[in-house]
């Protein structure tokens, strides 16, 4: 970091940076040139290889006190590239693949500097106008693309100013919330003298419906995220039922039906079911069209978690992994995921225009009733013009480009599951459904081990497996070079006991065949030296 | 628009657009340069000064279906600058007075692009490393600004795994959604059988703490967003009840007082009071000091909603408007109104590091116990770096630089209502304490025949001025030279009757007291020609 220099606040100062850009020579410029030049180099060449410990990183972020004179933007610009920028996450590198997080297409860059530019805020026409039937656009071919309706539909519904065919927000999480509220508000909605929930609160709906509970069914692999929306929606986190999934990671419908009728017979009512297409742990999707029929059946809300698999429906090839989704009654989304667009572009989509009738709302002074503003119909208000990024990706990829892009990323996970299972000291433990897998390393006698054990020995290998391979997903992050994630999962040839497992996802299309051998072979060797191997597994070979 | 290339998906192209920056001499790059060169003149040439109908606008958003082949990012550009962004809205304008939105300082467009082209994720430490610290320290700054906390306190809790001393959220209906999330969470907590209304929701809630009902009392002025955040939360919008404001437009604490005892003595539990530090409306605080003591009294949750009124705690001149705001539980402020930061960058505070307890919540795969991941105590889930343009405009502008800005305002304020004041056919209708006014065209002679008027006249007069503010209001848009907004307040001098007002937020830096004598000129003459006032006020005089 340079010598400080005194700023000082002034009206020509302030004047200054509302009006003069940075000279071309300035460290700020010289950093966004660098950027527009080569955005995979700047990355490579100014996140710091090795990691530092957050404790450290942490030393330049200590004051609370908000600084009392003005700084040079230059000096500004210095200090966050060593502060910040070398201690962020390489998120675009084709070798860290434990992220739903990928490259960005290079087009998005200045894109994304001209909607910051233009400040549009998407609540209302009035500070959007022309974003507004932009982003209702892309609610529109979302929509055309989960559910296909005809064109007629499109041209009654996707500019109305009554309805909206789907919500964007900043990611998945709220796209949930937004579902799972409009699903609440629908079942108990005005009836005679009760003026639905949104007027009298849940207690008053509860009465008034004589339901004892309300519970919402999800497969085991749901998204912590539906927990947060039962906590939020005033539903309860223990009303919002795990059910066991089958070995292959897909909800056990049977298994659900069983506990759907039983909580009715006790006069629960089941407001909605939850698919997801796509878990975040293993990639694999719910059978999508067995739930529609059980959601019918029961006469209850048909929500598709389809965060990060949704994308999938871009590919003709694929699509048909996730059949049944066009039967959902709403849909999750986010383009920040298998879609490319940068972080912030969540979206929820409603088969039914006038579901969001439920959750309207006007005010006096913007979203009078009649406009075509977006905020009447969200659970954000003030948001920023991202469809502009969906939008753009939507039309420079096309729908041609994004499914190659798709089915390749499935084809690396086949191609990196059949790596692993050539090698004899990894073992796959999910197979790629879509372009996730999970995996770990478990050397030839080891497996040995586990075959001859007691049950005891059985129940410290596990453990030791499981600190092992935590301790060397931990390593191979710090070491900079690679990274995956890990999780746990409860796999039957671990019998069903809580296992932690490597987690790589095949999205980035700079990903090589090369880099995946590379990352195994890091592996091997990382595992040749690992601390928690030698105190607790040694011993077993 | 220029004839259209055909483009092909292959591997090639999409390779491209991972990796091969545009040449200089692209649409898109030569757009981008224009904007670093001049931001101001961009948006002043691209931006269309005379607006066209949104019909017109979106005929060229009509086609629900995805396009299939890839397009070349010269022609998107093109397009999408003929199409939206030359009837986009120019929110940075000096004479577009009427939004909170506001000019930008130079220096966020290239941060922008640095954030987007990092792409972290700010749910967690593994997708955004030294982001987490950077967020926590901006929190930690907003937190002293508000709370003043001694050093001690920042060292021990700004960074701990435990805590979490605010959450950053898209916007402030988010962060108001946060607060009462956790007003609620809190009231209703685990107790001795109970496990929380996290756990088993709000109707075991109520019948474990014996409750009838749940209330939440606000001014009549509140924003919007709350009503939303009691339909989410399962309070219902009728208890979620307005309390009248004085002349003054500040609520009247008394009748506060008042209708929690009535509610109290009803057995139902007031959860919290909402204080406004700058209503949407006329930029009026309530007496958050006497709305403090009635919260301690009544043994609730206090939160303000600062959005964009908590700026001003930048200026030590402005700030002791906001006395008491340190005693609220929660705060939300958001640093794209008032704080010159682009859309999207929403804040809630918390006074007591622990009051996040109540929301808590965990993964497998991530936001582990013991984590600093920010995700573990915020509503959304994937978040972008929005923390490092706070950073970045808190650095560089500097507590004495925001007070130069906020100061000025409030002055350009003070300024135009005596403007108004002077013209004998206009009127102020809520003086500026912030720099938010309110007036309206009412010529001396229709002034003199309100005077005279019997209660019939009166209710005629009183609808053809709002008929004619509304009429102005559009055409003034319409003509696309300057913007004022427009609102419905109930003001004494009209009777308590609802009263159609312009709306000014002088926020803008570059907003000059001669443009604003430009506004009132140009509304003079537009009054001269406005068809309402000629059909149903032009007989009064």
């Amino acid at each position: 970091m340079g010598p400080k220099r005194c700023a000082v606040a002034s009206d020509e100062t302030l004047m200054r940076i509302f009006t003069v850009p940075e000279a071309p020579d300035s460290t700020l410029s010289k950093i966004e040139l660098e950027i527009s030049n080569n955005l995979v180099g700047f990355l490579n060449e100014n996140i710091a290889a090795i990691e530092k410990p957050l404790h450290e990183v942490e030393k330049d972020f200590q004051s609370a006190a908000i600084p009392e004179q003005p700084m040079f933007v230059s000096d500004y610009a210095q200090d966050i590239m060593e502060q910040l920028v070398a201690h962020s996450v390489h998120t675009a590198s084709p070798s860290f693949i434990g992220h739903m997080t990928s490259a960005l297409p290079h087009f998005v860059l200045p894109l994304s500097k001209l909607m910051v530019g233009l400040n549009q805020n998407l609540v209302k026409i009035e500070t959007s106008k022309a974003f507004t039937p932009l982003e209702r656009q892309v609610l529109g071919m979302m929509h055309h693309l989960a559910y296909g309706a005809d064109e007629s539909f499109y041209g009654k519904w996707m500019h109305s100013a009554k309805t909206s065919l789907g919500a964007f927000c900043s990611g998945g999480t709220v796209a949930n919330i937004t579902a799972l509220w409009i699903a609440r508000n629908r079942l108990l909605q005005p009836q005679g003298d009760f003026k639905g929930i949104n007027s009298q609160g849940l207690v008053a709906a509860m009465m008034h419906y004589g339901y004892k509970g309300l519970a919402v069914l999800v497969s085991e692999r749901g998204h912590y995220s539906l927990g947060k929306a039962a906590d939020v929606l005033g539903i309860g986190r223990d009303n919002f039922i795990a059910i066991k999934t089958s070995d292959d990671n897909k909800v056990d419908v049977q298994a659900m039906r069983e506990k759907a009728l039983e909580l009715e017979a006790q006069g629960i009512k089941v407001m909605a079911l939850v698919g997801v297409a796509g878990t975040t742990e293993t990639g694999n999707i719910d059978p999508l069209s067995d739930m529609a029929d059980l959601a019918q059946e029961l006469n209850c809300h048909f929500h598709v978690d389809a965060a990060w698999g949704g994308a999938t429906l871009l590919s003709a090839n694929a699509r048909p992994l996730l059949a049944g989704i066009e039967r959902a009654d709403s849909i999750t989304i986010d383009a920040h995921k298998q879609m490319y667009v940068p972080m912030g572009a969540g979206m929820v989509l409603f088969k039914d225009p006038h579901a969001t009738d439920a959750i309207e709302h006007h005010a006096e002074y913007i979203l009078r009733k009649g406009s075509k503003d977006l905020g009447s119909h969200t659970l954000e208000g003030s948001r920023p013009g991202m469809a502009m990024l969906v939008h753009a990706c939507l039309r420079v990829i096309g729908r041609q480009g994004y499914e190659m892009l798709i089915d390749k990323g499935i084809a690396k996970a086949k191609y990196f599951a059949e790596l692993i299972k050539q090698e004899e000291d990894f073992e796959l433990v999910s197979e790629p459904e879509l372009c996730l897998l999970t995996y770990r390393y478990v050397p030839k006698a080891i497996k040995q081990a586990i075959a001859n054990a007691n049950e005891d020995e059985k129940i410290d290998i596990y453990a030791a497996l499981n600190r092992f391979t935590a301790s060397m997903q931990k390593r191979q992050r710090e070491a900079g070079r690679s990274f995956v994630s890990r999780t746990r999962l409860t796999p039957v040839q671990y019998d069903n006991q809580p296992t932690v497992v490597f987690r790589v996802v095949l999205a980035n299309p700079l990903t090589s065949e090369a880099m995946l051998k590379e990352i195994l072979d890091e592996q091997k060797q990382l595992a040749k030296t690992d601390p928690i191997f030698k105190k607790y597994l040694a011993k077993y070979i």
